[in-house]
C-alpha cells in the first residue's frame, strides 16, 4: 500500500544506530532491532536514533557500573532473541519502541507508583510530578520495568516517556484477538464476555526526541534482575550508620532555643534521636531560598550545631533549589539558570559544572564547615502550575522536559558528589523527586499524599526501581493510626517523624506512648542487621527493603481481578477492579513485615511464602506457604525465615554512636542452622570503597539436642564497628 | 550571554511566516510577532512556522466563515498593538506562543471544562479525553479563551496544546513580582502573605509541531467575541424542529417489540416523545461495530422505522466508529484505517475522502433510506488505555495526536456533510468529543461523569467555545434528584433521558411524575422561543444556551478565593480555594435559569444582573441587580428580563409535528414594551441557507393604562411554521 511505502522511505532516512531489518507480515512500518549490544553479563544496550544530545540517566549515576560484581554473575541469553524488539520514528520526532509481551505476562515497576506495582494493561505518562495518583506521574517515575517472564527493560532517556503497557493492539498483529460482541442476543454459557481491555501483545513506549537508549536486563530471578540494574547504575547507597537512627523534623518557625528545648524533651524521655531536621525557616528567605542562616532565629549556627553534635545529634537542613534575589548566590547563578522562575526564584542548571561549584562552595562554607550532616531537597517535582514550563530554556541547551525529569537526579548528583563525596563524608537525606540510575544516591523519597496503605505500597514500588522511600509520619486522626504509621516508618529506609506543620512529637498520642517508644527502640537495636542489609544494596544491588515479588517462592499473581458489573453511571464499561497484595514487604534479608493500616488497623491477613516462617517476638512457627490472620497486640507483625540469624544490639540505645562497640544479641529462628555475614566499617566515610570493611560470619549449627553459635572473621580490613556477640538467643523452642 | 546568542541563531533558522522583531530587555530569546493579518473585522490571523502539513480545525468547519455577518460588525483595534505577542521555537520542534496578560485579568473558556469556566492561574493539557477532571483534558478541549479585557485567542491547531494560563514567570520579565518570604520571623500587619501561585504576566501555550496558526478576536463585549468566533467558524448549528423535542434512549438489549411497547407507554401517558434512541444492540456486532441491523432483534428495520415515523417519532442510532471484522465495511476500510485498533476494530482515517464515502454510502443505504434521523457518535474521546496510541500511524500521514484531537470533528464533518447535507436533510445528534471550529455541527456533547453541578457548569462552558452540551439524565438516587436533573436537561440544547443501562423512563420516580411531565411540556411549549434562539446561533453566532458572563452587566468576577490554611497533610501549600458561580445560565435571549442540584436540591441563591427580572410563572418582579434565594415548588426557577416577549405554543403537545400551525401564546414581562423577531422556516431542510425563512415581528407597546400586542411580517420568504398569535399574556400586573 502506498502509505506504507511512504512511511518506510521516511524511516530509512531517519533510522540511526539501531539495526535494520524487516519484520514479518503486517508490522512493516516498524524497523526490527537486531543489534542489541551486550555491555555486561545479562545486560544489553539498544540505541535508536542519535542520542548524543539526549540526557541518559546513567550519565548522572552516583558511580560507574560495578563491573566486578556484574562479571561475577551468570551469563544469560538475550530475552528477545526469538521475538525481536522494533521501533518507529515519525517525521515529527516521535520515537516508539515496541517490546513484545505475552498475554499472561505480568509487568511490574515504573518507579514510585503508589497505586500499585503491577502495571499490566495500563497507560503510563512517566513524568515527574508532585503526587502519585495513578497514570504514571509521580515523584520518581523511573522508566524501568521487570517481567514475570524474567527480564527487565530500562528506558535510559531523560524525556517524558509514555508507555502503553499491554494496552495497544496493532491491526496487523499476528496475535490480534478476535473481538467479542458486547451486546449479543444470546451469549453461550461459558463463552468469554466482552472486555473494555482486550489482551495486547506488546509494550509500546514513546518519546519525542532525537534518540533513545534502552537497556535490557536478564537475571536468574526477579531479584537478580533488579540487582543487575542497580549494579549497572553503580550499586546501591550505603548511608552512614547514624542515618539509620531516628529522625525528627521540627516546625518551620522554630528557632535555636525551641530546637534545644525539643532535644531536651527527647533526652528527658529517653527517646532515640539521631537527626534533627530544620524546615525552611532556618534561612533568611525561603520559597525561594537563600541557603543562608536566619540569624534572628539561629544567632550562632556553629555553636548550635556543635552543641547538638556533642550529644551525637546531627542537623539536616531543608531547602528547595530555587534561589531568592535576596541570596548571595542569585547574582552569580543568574546566567547559569533557566528562562523561567519557580516561586519567583531562579532555577540553576545543574548540568553545568560552574553551577554545581557555586552551590557546593556556598554549602560547604555555610553548612558543612559547622557540622551540618545533609539536606532535605524539596520541591524538585512539580506540579506544572509551580514548576518551570515545558518550553523553558536552560543555558546548557538541555530541554525543559529533560530538566524536569532529571532535576532530582541532578541535584542529588551535585550535592552528593561535589559536596559530600569530595569531602569523604557520608550523608543521608531526603529528595522530592528522582529517576533512573539513582540507586547510588543516599537520598530517600517522600510525599505529601499521606495515604498509609499507599505509603506501604511505596516501599515495594521503590525497591523495583533503585530508589528509597520513607512513609514519614506527620500526624494522625487516632492514637492507633499514629502507632501504626510509626511502626511502618521504623521498618523503612528512613525512620522519621516530620512535624514541620503539625508540631507533633513521638509521644503526642498518649495512649500509645509506650508502644511507639518500643518500636523505635527495636529499630535502633536492629541497626547491625539493617546496616548489613544496606551493604548488600551497595555491594550486590539487593534492595534493603523490598517487594515480596523479589522473594523466591512468592506467588507473583496476588492481584485479583473482580469482574465489573454494568452500571450506566458508576461502571458503564463493566471494568474489572484489580486488587493487589502490596501491604507486606521484606526488611533486610529475612524479616517479613506486615503493618496494620487504614481499615486493617488492628486485624489483617499475611501471606507467608513457602518455607517455615516464625514469629519474630516468640520464635513460634507462624506458618508455611499460607495466608494467616494477625491481630494487633501493640507490636508490628514480623515474621522470620527458617534458619535465620538476626544480629541486634544487646541493649536499647538512644543514639547511634552508642552502637559503636556495643555487644550483640544474635537471635536464631527455626529448626535448622544458618549463618549471617555481618558487615562493619567506620560507619561514616567512603573508605569502604577502597576495601576498608570487615565481615564477621555468625554461624548457628546443631549441637546435641540444641544449637550453638559461633563467630569468625571472614574479612578483616577495618576495625569492628559493634562489640562481640554477648548472647545467642535460640528463639524457636 | 553566549547561550542566548546560540538560541537566537537557532531561531533565525527556524522562524517561519511570523514577523521578526526584537523585544525589549530580557525577553530576547523570543521573537516578536508584529505581522498579525486582519482576516475580518475584529479578527486577525498569526502564523508561526510551517502550517502546510498541520491540521487546522477551521479546515474542517461545517461551513466557511460567514463573512457577510462579520463584515456588518464594527471594526476594532488589534488588542495586542501595545504589548505584542511573541514566540519561541525549540530545536526539538516545540513551538511556544506568549500572550501578555495583566495581573487582574480573568480568562475564561478552553472548551468543555466541567470544573469551571475561569482558567486564570491554571495549567491546561488541552487533550481530548474521556472525562473532564480538571487539568484541561476533556471531551472537547477547545483551545479558545476570552479575556475580561475584551479579546479572544483561538489556537487553530490539531496538536495537543499545553497552556500555562497566568502561571509562569520569566526571570527576565519587566513585570516580575518581588518574592514574599514564606517563613518570616515576623510579618508586618497588612503585608501580603506568601502564595504558592504568584501573579504572572502571560499565557504561554505550546505544541510540538512544525507550525501553528493562532486567531485573535476582538469584540464589543464578551458575547460579541464569542459570536465572531462562531461566525468565523461558519455560524452556529440550526437543528431541525423535532431535534428540540423530547428524546428517550432505550436499553442496549431492546428489540423492536420492546421499543414499540415503550413508545406505547409514552402514548398511554400522553408524554412528549420526538426521538427514540437505540443503543449498540441494534447492530449485528458492537464494540467494535458493523453498522448493520441485528435482524434477530429488528427483523424489519424499514417497517419498524416507518411505523414510528407515522407517529412523528424519529430513530437515532448509537454507533462508535471502530469497525468490526464482521462488518461489510471492514475489508474496504482496512487500507484506509490507522495502524492500531480500538477494541479490536479498525479506525478509519476520515481525513480521506474515500473513507468518508464508504461510510456515507453504507449509512445512506442502511439507515437514511429507511428514515433514520441521525446518530449518537460515541467513544471518539479516549481514555488512552482504549484509544489508539499517540504513536499510531494513519494512511493520510496525519499524526495520531492530531487524529485524536480532531476525530470528533472529522466524524461530525463526514456524517453531517457527506450524508445529511448532501441529502438536504437536517439532523440532530450526539457526539462524544469535539474541538475547535465546531459551532456549525448539529451535534451535542455528553459525558459519563454525571455530577449534576458540573453538568450545569458544562452549559456555561460549552457556550464559550462554539459547542453544545446536554446534561442528559440516566438515573437518580432520589425522586428529587430525578426531578432536578430532568428540569436541567429541559433547559439545555438537547432534552434527553438516556436509559441505555438503567432502563429508566420519565415516570420511573413516582412522587415527581407530575412535575416531570410539566417541565417537559413546558419545554415543548417553548419551541417557538427556542427555535428562534437557535436561528440567532446560526445567523449571528449567539449561543442559544449560555454563560452569564456573556450577558451585559453580569459581574465577571463572581468567583471567590478563600485563603487557605496551613495543614501539613491536607493543605501543605496553603492553597486558596476558588468557588465559581456557574450554577445559573441563560436560555435563549431572555430567560435566566437557576436549577436546583446536589446539596442545593431545594433551596439556592440566584444572582440577578442589573435591570428588572421577573418570575416566569407569575410575572412578579423578582429583583434587580441583587442576589435572591429561591425555594423549590416543583418548578424550575426561571427569570425573565424587563420588556421581554416569550412566544410559546398555545397548548401542550406531545410531538413537534403538532407545533406546525399551532397558534401561539405570547407572554410579556415587565413595565416596558418590547419586541421579538420570531424565526420560521420549514424546520427540516437546509433551504434556509438560500434565504427560505420568515421573520414575524411580535411587538408589545403601551396602550392606555395597559399593553397591547401586534404581529407583523418582516420577512416573507417561507410559509409560516407556527399559527397566528392567539393570546397576548401580560404577565406583570
Amino acid at each position: 500500500m502506498s502509505y506504507r511505502t511512504k512511511i518506510c522511505s521516511a524511516l530509512l532516512l531517519l533510522i540511526g544506530l539501531a539495526g535494520q531489518g524487516v519484520l514479518g507480515a503486517g508490522l512493516d512500518d516498524l524497523t526490527m532491532i537486531d543489534n542489541a549490544e551486550k555491555v555486561a553479563p545479562g545486560i544489553w544496550r539498544i540505541t535508536i536514533g542519535d542520542v548524543s544530545s539526549e540526557l541518559r540517566y546513567t550519565d548522572y549515576a552516583a558511580a560507574p557500573p560495578k563491573m566486578e560484581a556484574l562479571n561475577a554473575k551468570s551469563d544469560l541469553v538475550y530475552p528477545f532473541a526469538e521475538d525481536p524488539l522494533s521501533f518507529y520514528k515519525s517525521p515529527d520526532n516521535r520515537i516508539m519502541i515496541r517490546i513484545p509481551a505475552a498475554k499472561k505476562e505480568s509487568l511490574f515497576g515504573f518507579g514510585l507508583q503508589l497505586d500499585g506495582i503491577k502495571k499490566t494493561k495500563k497507560v503510563l505518562d512517566l513524568n515527574v510530578d508532585h503526587w502519585s495518583k495513578g497514570g504514571g506521574r509521580t515523584h520518581a517515575p523511573v522508566p524501568f520495568y521487570i517481567s514475570s517472564k524474567g527480564y527487565g527493560v530500562f528506558f535510559n532517556t531523560g524525556r517524558f516517556l509514555k508507555a502503553y503497557v499491554q494496552t495497544s493492539n496493532r491491526k496487523d498483529s499476528p496475535n490480534l484477538p478476535k473481538p467479542v460482541d458486547r451486546n449479543p442476543v444470546k451469549r453461550e454459557p461459558g463463552a468469554p464476555g466482552w472486555s473494555s481491555m482486550p489482551d495486547s501483545d506488546a509494550v509500546e513506549a514513546q518519546i519525542v526526541g532525537k534518540g533513545m537508549e534502552v537497556l535490557v536486563f536478564a537475571g536468574d530471578d526477579l531479584q537478580d534482575i533488579v540487582a543487575r540494574y542497580n549494579l549497572y547504575c553503580g550499586g546501591g547507597a550505603l548511608p552512614p550508620l547514624w542515618g539509620l537512627g531516628f529522625w525528627h523534623r521540627v516546625p518551620a518557625w522554630f528557632n535555636a532555643d525551641k530546637c534545644n528545648k525539643e532535644v531536651a524533651l527527647f533526652e528527658e524521655k529517653g527517646f532515640p534521636l539521631d537527626v534533627l531536621g530544620l524546615e525552611p525557616g532556618w534561612q533568611t528567605y525561603s520559597y525561594p531560598c537563600t541557603f543562608e542562616w536566619q540569624k534572628l532565629r539561629f544567632p550562632d549556627p556553629a555553636a548550635f550545631s556543635g552543641n547538638l553534635l556533642k550529644k551525637g545529634i546531627r542537623l539536616n537542613l531543608w531547602e528547595n533549589p530555587y534561589i531568592s534575589p535576596e541570596g548571595e548566590l542569585y547574582e552569580p547563578m543568574y546566567p547559569l539558570s533557566g528562562s523561567h522562575t519557580v516561586w519567583l526564584g531562579i532555577v540553576p542548571d545543574y548540568t553545568l559544572p560552574e553551577a554545581r561549584k557555586l552551590l557546593a562552595d556556598q554549602h560547604k562554607r555555610e553548612h558543612l564547615a559547622i557540622g551540618v550532616s545533609g539536606y532535605k531537597l524539596d520541591e524538585v517535582d512539580g506540579y506544572d502550575k509551580w514548576l518551570w514550563p515545558d518550553h523553558a530554556t536552560f543555558p546548557s541547551g538541555t530541554s525543559a522536559e529533560t530538566m524536569r525529569q532529571a532535576y532530582g537526579l541532578l541535584i542529588q548528583n551535585a550535592v552528593f558528589k561535589d559536596l559530600f563525596k569530595a569531602n569523604n563524608q557520608r550523608t543521608y537525606g531526603q529528595i522530592r523527586s528522582s529517576n533512573g540510575a539513582a540507586s547510588g544516591y543516599p537520598y530517600v523519597l517522600y510525599s505529601d499524599s499521606y495515604n498509609h496503605g499507599q505509603y506501604i505500597t511505596g516501599l515495594s514500588a521503590a525497591s523495583l526501581s533503585g530508589i528509597l522511600w520513607t512513609p514519614e509520619v506527620r500526624q494522625a486522626k487516632t492514637d492507633r493510626e499514629w502507632l501504626n504509621r510509626i511502626q511502618t516508618v521504623c521498618f523503612s529506609p528512613l525512620a522519621q517523624l516530620n512535624g514541620w506543620a503539625s508540631g507533633k512529637k513521638p509521644w503526642s498520642y498518649e495512649s500509645v506512648v509506650d508502644e511507639v517508644q518500643a518500636v523505635v527502640e527495636l529499630r535502633m537495636r536492629l541497626l547491625p542487621y539493617l546496616y548489613t542489609a544496606f551493604s548488600a544494596y551497595q555491594q550486590q544491588g539487593i534492595p534493603p527493603v523490598r517487594a515480596m515479588i523479589l522473594e523466591q517462592g512468592f506467588q507473583l499473581e496476588q492481584s485479583v481481578a473482580k469482574q465489573g458489573k454494568l452500571d450506566g453511571v458508576y461502571n458503564p464499561y463493566e471494568e474489572a477492579k484489580v486488587v493487589e497484595k502490596t501491604d507486606q514487604f521484606m526488611f533486610g534479608p529475612s524479616i517479613l513485615v506486615a503493618p496494620f493500616y487504614d481499615k486493617q488497623h488492628s486485624k489483617r491477613t499475611v501471606i507467608l511464602p513457602p518455607g517455615n516462617w516464625y514469629d519474630f517476638y516468640t520464635g513460634e512457627l507462624a506458618g508455611n506457604g499460607k495466608t494467616i490472620t494477625v491481630e494487633a497486640d501493640g507490636r508490628m507483625p514480623l515474621f522470620v525465615k527458617e534458619g535465620t540469624l538476626i544480629p541486634m544490639l544487646a541493649e536499647n540505645i538512644t543514639n547511634s554512636r552508642d552502637a559503636y562497640g556495643m555487644p550483640l544479641e544474635v537471635r536464631h529462628y527455626g529448626k535448622t542452622g544458618g549463618s549471617f555475614d555481618l558487615y562493619e566499617d567506620d560507619g561514616k566515610t567512603f573508605d569502604y570503597e577502597q576495601g576498608a570493611y570487615r565481615i564477621r560470619t555468625l554461624t548457628v549449627s546443631k549441637k546435641d539436642n540444641g544449637f550453638q553459635g559461633s563467630e569468625t572473621i571472614s574479612r578483616d580490613e577495618a576495625p569492628a564497628l559493634f562489640g562481640p556477640v554477648q548472647t545467642w538467643s535460640f528463639m524457636t523452642k
